[in-house]
């Protein structure tokens, strides 16, 4: 079928159910960052393969909202089909309400997949829509009719982490749980984010790439918890163990039965934000609902200390690979010319020799020159670009581990550079080094405390279009909340333990692009009478090209911060290294 | 009657309307940072004098919250009473919504005086008590039962603030307010906020003491505007005027009629966050609503080229009154001691002399030494300390002009300082300058910048417990949303023509207090291919002591701002000034 014959077909099924319009995007049932082929849905719809993005569909329109990561891929990907492209960030471009206000009349009937969208999303949308008395159609998964060869739902096997490796057991998590569910009075606890289920279940699977999740919700009451998820998936000794811990396995969509069972002296919390309209629709109406975040989020956030431990050992094999790659990189460049992607498989062959490697934890972002000024550049063999002896190389890749996970961003000078290539790197680190050099009051979030990496950037009327770091996961997602570094407002003050990362950067379109990334956990200053004070504490073991630097643009105490850095990364990955690879690093990690 | 047995009168009341507690704050039903006496209402139930604050009276206890500035106050009044106090931002203090929730049972009547809480706060509290059912009940003014001789409503004469002032004329605000309401598709706009209203009708008066405003409502609809006042305030030249612009008077409390008239077809905009109960409850049933902040807010906070220009003039004097009172005040000292009200009464003298001047824009914190340490302190002839040829003296003070509004705070040392203060006096400029000398990114808000001006207090562990800055009106009030700078997140971008102040300090209990504080105009800096970026212009026209700076703590960028400060100074104030005191303004502006 083309494009224009699955949205004739999609119309003849809105027409038989009395919809006005359909929504569709790629979104799983857990509001996962990435999600199983299952669920590219709108994919399959449009044509259109990006990551994000909405398609909606009217008896005479339908139109796509992509945004500036896409805007050119989207364009050749929707070419030849109906579907009208909306430049997503972009003044002019309406929003998807306000497209449905103008397009659609009161009284609408507005249809969506109900298990793909959460409560917030669908109320957002009818607060925002100023049309009258609408009303959204959940029960419908229209593509589902249609697609006939649609993948299953991943039926991977699941496995074991640990107490050595997770710090804590099921049991200790399980009891914290329910403590804040004493507090706020609540009998349930419906998790349906798949890295909050791991967390509580010590248990990681392999259903979604870079991700190691296991598809299923979790629903905790005061004297026994459900774990909802395709049986096949769970071996007789995890189940022997869960058991043990109270805890019984149940087929994946029985959920909604055990929902619809609550009555008036049930109190259900869930988080409005990550939970879908299925689930939440399922709650009978006589239970009371209690909607705010889960208290997993936070507690997962807040790494303990055989976490922290680990970890360490972690961002060491993470520095050794990443050294290893660096020294091949340097050793090849002088004899050959190196394809992205080769350089993108090699950075994780030498990851893959470390102890404990699991996968990566994305798909490296490998670039030369100025695709590296293309923010979520991907390499593909077919039009990569071949590294040469000059201007830069950003590579932005990490690994999932037992013990860890792990995001680092350098970017290598591959020879001659301009003298704006120089500044800009100098600036960049200046914006790196600014924050992370920096004390700050407990109660602080990410989004007061952004500005601080972008300073000597706005200085010179430069800026990233995108935070300065996010939270990183346990061997779980690279990107994990609830705390950001962000100018976008938000409420997560940075909590000890916390693991963020700090990754400002410069993108020059058709030129270059650079930026500098480590990993940080948040760790306490002194305290003055009643203020604690709070600082950024290194994480990544990796040196930092000081050749690029135009020193006379450090302070002092940049430069400071950075010998102390680089002594040391050579204090932690020297002895692991053999005696070539340590006169590299010694050289590399030289005081400036 | 004393504090008891008025809470005893007010249970009889409760008893008979059938309430389970009742509310009481000192707010107006305008909610206006300052309230004219017969809305002091729980200062007259509870004794506590304190502007913020709230009081609960159930049938067997009563309790009053006081934030941190009124601890010992709220003590020291409330002592004899049965009230417990609660102290507000201490962790184990419940807050207002637990109390509630535990001393009152599901089904719980709740009732508070609605022409004094607004629907936001109402709506707040119904969310957070964890109770069932409980019902608001918001028709009735206990207060106003037993409080014989309250005070009647204000009553002075408005006065027309014209356009050469204002710098458009009141038919060309309402277009653009017209305008806003088409898009929303709005009939009515309530506006019941004070500062809205003179804005808007180009009016001022005399009803709130520091706040030039007249105690009114406004209706607009698209061909008439109904102006809700006391009439005897309005002299028939005015009423000319606003009958010119099809603006028609009416009785102060008629809006609630016209409210209860409206129809099916209408739609209401108005503010949940101050908009009062009474006033929300009377919009007929069968009206549409629109809640959203009023469009007044952001069209007055961004000053236009007129009234920018008037306020430099304003500043410009405002700078030749604190000069004299400068110079005053060094002579003074060297004489005799000088008593922290005198020095109050005395900076407002020399602000009486220039022109256009009306009154103060707030009552003048006039703090000597450690009473400088307590950020809200007022001096009073009983208890006023003395001026003596040591340590610091903070003056915060501001005029209401004709021209414009000013707030400043100065810090000036009387002669032998230690080394802490000058420390923490350096460290304060060093944190002024950071941020004032900040370009950034337009789309920056104030809780986005704000760090910056914390960033080298926080290097040594130090911190202020308040914002870095406010916004300010134009002949309104001194403090002025919707923006500012601070840690709460916000989501007001800092545009062009809005004025703020930056004021870190330094506050340290028994010993010192110290505040550098300036107006600055937000203004366009480069555009960078489709990034504008925004950067502070300096309103405030005094010297900053430089006695006691540090030299060698400040970078070369921050003594060069302090020169470009001064030299400005001293250029914009020089030709106003008699020689002496030019002689003297050149030495205090000469280069560091």
């Amino acid at each position: 079928m083309t494009i224009n014959e699955k949205l004739e077909k999609l119309r003849e099924k809105m027409e038989k159910y009395n919809l006005d319009c359909y929504l569709e995007h790629n979104v799983d049932p857990h509001q996962s960052e990435y999600v199983a082929d299952r669920w590219k849905t709108r994919e399959w719809l449009s044509g259109f393969t990006g990551s994000v993005g909405t398609l909606v569909v009217t008896s005479k329109k339908s139109a796509l909202w992509a945004d500036g990561r896409y805007y050119i891929q989207a364009e050749k990907e929707l070419n030849g089909s109906e579907i009208k492209l909306q430049k997503k960030g972009l003044e002019k471009t309406s929003k998807v309400h306000e497209w449905l206000s103008k397009n659609l009349k009161n009284n609408a009937k507005i249809g969506l997949n109900g298990k793909t969208y959460s409560e917030k999303y669908v109320s957002n949308l009818k607060k925002n829509i100023t049309l009258e008395d609408i009303e959204f159609i959940t029960r419908y998964d229209i593509v589902d009719e249609l697609w006939k060869d649609r993948p299953e739902i991943p039926r991977n096997k699941a496995f074991i982490h640990p107490p050595e490796y997770a710090g804590k057991t099921r049991a200790q998590k399980i009891k914290n749980i329910r403590k804040k569910m004493k507090e706020k009075k609540c009998s349930h606890l419906i998790i349906s984010t798949l890295d909050d289920i791991a967390w509580t279940l010590n248990i990681r699977g392999n259903d979604i790439k870079f991700n190691p999740y296991i598809i299923s919700y979790l629903l905790i009451e005061n004297d026994n918890i459900s774990f909802y998820v395709l049986e096949e998936k769970i071996d007789k000794k995890i189940k022997k163990q869960l058991e043990k811990d109270n805890i019984s396995l149940k087929n994946y969509s029985k959920i909604v039965k055990d929902l619809q069972k609550l009555s008036k002296k049930d109190k259900v919390w869930y988080s409005p934000e990550t939970t879908n309209m299925w689930i939440v629709s399922s709650i009978s109406e006589e239970a009371n609902k209690y909607q705010k975040r889960v208290p997993t989020k936070l507690m997962k956030a807040k790494k303990n200390k055989k976490e922290l431990k680990n970890l360490k050992n972690c961002q060491i094999k993470d520095g050794i690979a990443m050294v290893k790659f660096l020294i091949w990189l340097e050793e090849t460049i002088k004899e050959r010319e190196i394809g992205e992607v080769e350089a993108a498989q090699k950075v994780n062959e030498f990851r893959k020799r470390q102890k404990y490697f699991i996968e990566p934890s994305f798909s490296p972002i490998s670039a030369y020159k100025e695709n590296a000024a293309m923010m979520h550049y991907h390499a593909k063999e077919e039009n990569q670009s071949f590294l040469k002896n000059k201007s830069f190389y950003l590579l932005d890749s990490g690994g999932q581990y037992m013990d860890g996970t792990t995001d680092i961003t350098r970017t290598i000078p591959m020879g001659v550079l301009s003298r704006e290539e120089k500044f800009h790197y100098t600036l960049t680190l200046k914006g790196h080094i600014n924050l992370a050099n920096s004390k700050f009051l407990y109660g602080a979030t990410g989004s007061n405390l952004d500005v601080l990496s972008r300073k000597p950037l706005w200085e010179h009327n430069l800026d990233y279009k995108c935070g300065t770091g996010h939270g990183v996961g346990y061997l779980m997602g690279v990107h994990e909340g609830p705390q950001n570094i962000s100018r976008t407002p938000n409420k997560i003050k940075l909590e000890e333990g916390m693991i963020v990362t700090i990754e400002p950067g410069i993108y020059i379109e058709g030129s270059h692009g650079i930026r500098i990334e480590n990993d940080y956990v948040i760790v306490k200053d002194k305290k003055n009478n009643s203020d604690q004070f709070m600082k950024f504490k290194n994480m990544t073991y990796c040196p930092i090209d000081t050749q690029p630097i135009i020193k006379d643009l450090l302070t002092e105490e940049e430069i400071k911060w950075l010998n102390d850095f680089h002594s040391k990364v050579f204090d932690k990955l020297a002895k692991h290294l053999n005696e070539e690879e340590r006169t590299w690093l010694k050289k590399k990690t030289k005081k400036l």
